[in-house]
C-alpha cells in the first residue's frame, strides 16, 4: 500500500513515563530521516493539539534536543487525558480532525499512550478509513503500570520497576538502622494491574527489600494482612516492609484507599490520602509498633536519573518502528514488543491490531503470585528482572542534570 | 600524645544518610592498615552497642564488603537515638562505658553523627579525661540537615541535595505535561535548618525546577504563602512548584506542620511529616487548582543510587582523618571539612572542638534568603552547587543494586 509522501503526525496521551520522550526522540529522527515523509509535526498536548492546530514543525528543532530527549523525563511536546466521543454519537472531533489531516496533508498519524490512548487511536484509524482519508494510524505503546494487552510488555515500564525496587532496597536499609520495630507501608501505582507493586519483589535480589506485596489481583483482607505483617515482625527482627498497590480491594470491590478509619484530629481535616496511609491507620491499632507510610508518588514515573538503559532503548526503538511500519504500509495497528524464546532476554518489534488493545486491560497472571498472595513466583521474577538491565541516566553538568528542550515553532 | 597501641572503636548514631557507611568505610580500611591500632572494632547501634558489648570485629570482615560499603546507604552497623545523661546526675552509663573501653583496651573511640552524637562523644571524651582513661575521642559528622558548627558542611548533606534537586527537576517536567493548571508542594526534612530546602533551588540550573522555596528560617505566612503561589500561577503558565520545609513555623513559631500528632524520638525532637498536606488544604480553601502533596520522606536520606560523588569522597575521607587525627594525639575533636579559598571548590580536613559542635545548630545564613524570602541568592548557590558535582551510584547486577554485607562477628 504505498502511496505518495505526506507528513507525520505524533502526539502523546496519558501519564508521562521516565521513557516516554525517548519515544517521541525515536519516532522523530527516524521520520526525519525518511524521504517519503515530507513533513514532521508534533502535537502539542496530544489530541486536543491536534484539534486546536497546536502542531510543532519538528524539522526546527535542533538535532542535538531531539537526542537528549531520549534521556529526559515526562512528555516535553506535552500530554492530556480527552477521551473521544463514539463518531455514532457525536463527530465534532472527529470532523474537526479529517480537516486538520486535510490541511497539513497528514499521512501518518503516530499516538503514544496507554489503552485509552489506543482507543483514541482506534477509532482515529477507523473513522478516517470509513472517509476514505488514506493515513496510516499507529499506535506507540507506553504505561508504567504494563496492562497493554498483545505486548510482553510496555515503555515505561521498566523504568518504573527499576525506580521502585532501587528505592525499596534503599528503604530496606534504611529500615534496618534502628533496634527498634518499624512497619513500612510503601505505596506503588497500579489501579488494576499490580505490574509496578510486583517489581518491589526484585528489590530482594540485592539482599535487602520487600517482604510482602499486595496486588490489585489479590482481595485485600485486612485480618490477613495484620497477621502476615505481625510474622514477618517476628522472623524479621522487628521489622517490615509491605509494598501496596494504590488500586488494592476488599473482597466486595471497594477500594482500600477509600476507606476511611474514623480518626478525628479535632481539626476536622481530611486525613491524608493514599491507601498507604488507611493502612497505617490499621496496623496502628492493631501492633504496637512504630509506622511509617511511603508514598512512591509522581516520582515513580518520572525518575529518569535510574532508568533503565533496556527500557530507555526499547521506548526508543517502539517510536522508531511505528514510524517504520506506517511508512511500509501498517495502519490500525500498535507497535508490540515481542519476547524471543530462550533463556538471553531478546525482543522483536511487531504490530498488533489496535482494537484488540484499546480499552483492554493486561492483569498480572494468577500464576505469578505465591499461594498466600504476598508474594511474587519465579516465573514472574524472570519476566521482570531482565527488563530492569543496564542503568540510565541524563547527562549531568556540574552536578545538575541536562534536559532537552524545545522551541515548539508551530507549523505554517 | 603518641602512646601505646590500643583497640579503635567506631560507632553511628542518628538518623543514616546515603553516604553514613562510606565514614565507616574509611574507618575501617585506614584504621586496619594502621600498626598503631591493634583491633579495628564496630559497635552495633551506636552508644548501646558499646554498653550492651554488642561489638563486632572489623578485621573479620571481607576488604572487598568493608569497601562496597563506600556505595551502600544507611548504616549497616545500626545507628541509635540515645541521650547519655549528665554525669553529674546519673553516671550508671559512663561507669559501664570505662568497664568496656578497659576491657577491650579501646583506646579509640570514634563516633559518627549530628549534634546529639556530638554531644555524646564530648561527654564521653570529658568523662574520660576526669577518670585518667586515656582514650583519644573523635567525632566523625554526618547529617543530611547540615547543621552542624564549625564546618564548612556536613557528609550526607550534597547527596540529599542531589536527590531533592534532581528529583524536583523532574517533578517539574512532571508537572508541565497537562495545559492544567496544578500547585505541587514538595515536602522536604529539616526541622530547624533549611538548607535541604534551599539546595532545591538548584533544580532550576537544569532548565525545569522550583519556582519557591519555604525554609524555616523565615517566618511563615499563609497569607503571603497563597499569594506568592498565586503569581507563580499567573507568570508561569498555571503551574507551580513550591518546596517547603517539615519546620517552617509561624511568626508566633507554631510549627506549619504541627496537626501531626507528635511522637517522641527520644531525643525529645518532635517527629514531623505532613506539612505539605497541611498547604494543600490551605491552597485548596483559596485557589481553585488541582494540587498535589508530594513528601520526599525517607528516600531523600538514603538514595544512594544519585549520591554526590564528591559528598561520598568527603564522606570516606571524614572517616580516614578521624582515624589519623585519634592516632595523632587529637581527642575532644570533631573532623571539620574546610573550604579552600578560589573559585575552585577544593577542600582540606581539620578538626574542631566538640564542645563547640555539641547540641548547636547553624541555620541557613540570612544573606542566603532573597528579600521576599522565596528564594536563595547567588552566594548560597555558590556555596551549594560545588558540592552536588559527580554522580555516584552502586554498582548493579542485572540491573540489581549489589550492596555490602557484614559477617557482624562479635569480639572475644
Amino acid at each position: 500500500m504505498k502511496k505518495k509522501g505526506g507528513a507525520l503526525l505524533f502526539a502523546q496521551s496519558g501519564g508521562p513515563t521516565a521513557v516516554i520522550n525517548a519515544s517521541a526522540s525515536g519516532v522523530f529522527l527516524t521520520a526525519l530521516k525518511n524521504k517519503r515523509i515530507t513533513g514532521v509535526y508534533g502535537a502539542i498536548h496530544g489530541i486536543k493539539g491536534v484539534l486546536n492546530e497546536d502542531i510543532i514543525d519538528i524539522s526546527k528543532e535542533d538535532k542535538k534536543q531531539l537526542k537528549l530527549l531520549k534521556t529526559t523525563p515526562s512528555s516535553l511536546i506535552g500530554s492530556v487525558r480527552y477521551k473521544l466521543a463514539d463518531p455514532e454519537t457525536d463527530d465534532t472531533d472527529y470532523k474537526k480532525l479529517l480537516e486538520v489531516f486535510k490541511k497539513y496533508n497528514i499521512r501518518y498519524f503516530l499516538y503514544n499512550g496507554g489503552n485509552d490512548s489506543m482507543d483514541t487511536c482506534y477509532k482515529v484509524s477507523e473513522y478516517m478509513k470509513k472517509q476514505n482519508y488514506d493515513v496510516n494510524v499507529v499506535g506507540v505503546p507506553k504505561t508504567i503500570d504494563n496492562d497493554l494487552k498483545n505486548t510482553d510488555h510496555t515503555p515505561g515500564f521498566a523504568s518504573s520497576a527499576k525506580y521502585i525496587s532501587t528505592t525499596v532496597s534503599e528503604l530496606a536499609l534504611d529500615l534496618k538502622v534502628y533496634d527498634k520495630g518499624i512497619v513500612s507501608i510503601i505505596e506503588v501505582m497500579g489501579r488494576d494491574s499490580g505490574f509496578l507493586t510486583a517489581s518491589a519483589v526484585i528489590s530482594k535480589e540485592s539482599g535487602y527489600g520487600a517482604d510482602l506485596v499486595y496486588l490489585p489481583e489479590t482481595p485485600f483482607s485486612t485480618e490477613k494482612f495484620i497477621n502476615d505483617v505481625k510474622e514477618v515482625l517476628k522472623k524479621n527482627d522487628g521489622k517490615c516492609i509491605a509494598v501496596v498497590s494504590e488500586g488494592i480491594k476488599f473482597a466486595d470491590g471497594t477500594l482500600v484507599g477509600k476507606f476511611k478509619p474514623a480518626v478525628n484530629d479535632g481539626f476536622n481535616h481530611v486525613q491524608m490520602g493514599g491507601v498507604c496511609n488507611v493502612l497505617k491507620e490499621i496496623v496502628a491499632k492493631e501492633i504496637d509498633v512504630k509506622i511509617r507510610a511511603i508514598e512512591l508518588n509522581m516520582m515513580q514515573r518520572c525518575a529518569s536519573h535510574i532508568a533503565s538503559a533496556t527500557d530507555v532503548e526499547e521506548a526508543y526503538n517502539s517510536g522508531k518502528y511505528a514510524v517504520l511500519g506506517a511508512v511500509n504500509g501498517h495502519t490500525g495497528v500498535m507497535v508490540s514488543i515481542r519476547r524471543k524464546k530462550g533463556d538471553k532476554y531478546r525482543v522483536y518489534y511487531d504490530y498488533t491490531s489496535l482494537n484488540g488493545v484499546a480499552n483492554a486491560i493486561k492483569t498480572v497472571p494468577k500464576s505469578w503470585i505465591t499461594e498466600d498472595g504476598t508474594w511474587i513466583t519465579q516465573e514472574g521474577i524472570n519476566y521482570v528482572k531482565p527488563l530492569l538491565k543496564g542503568e540510565s541516566s541524563p547527562k549531568f553538568k556540574c552536578g545538575v542534570p541536562v534536559y532537552a528542550e524545545l522551541k515548539k515553532i508551530k507549523v505554517k
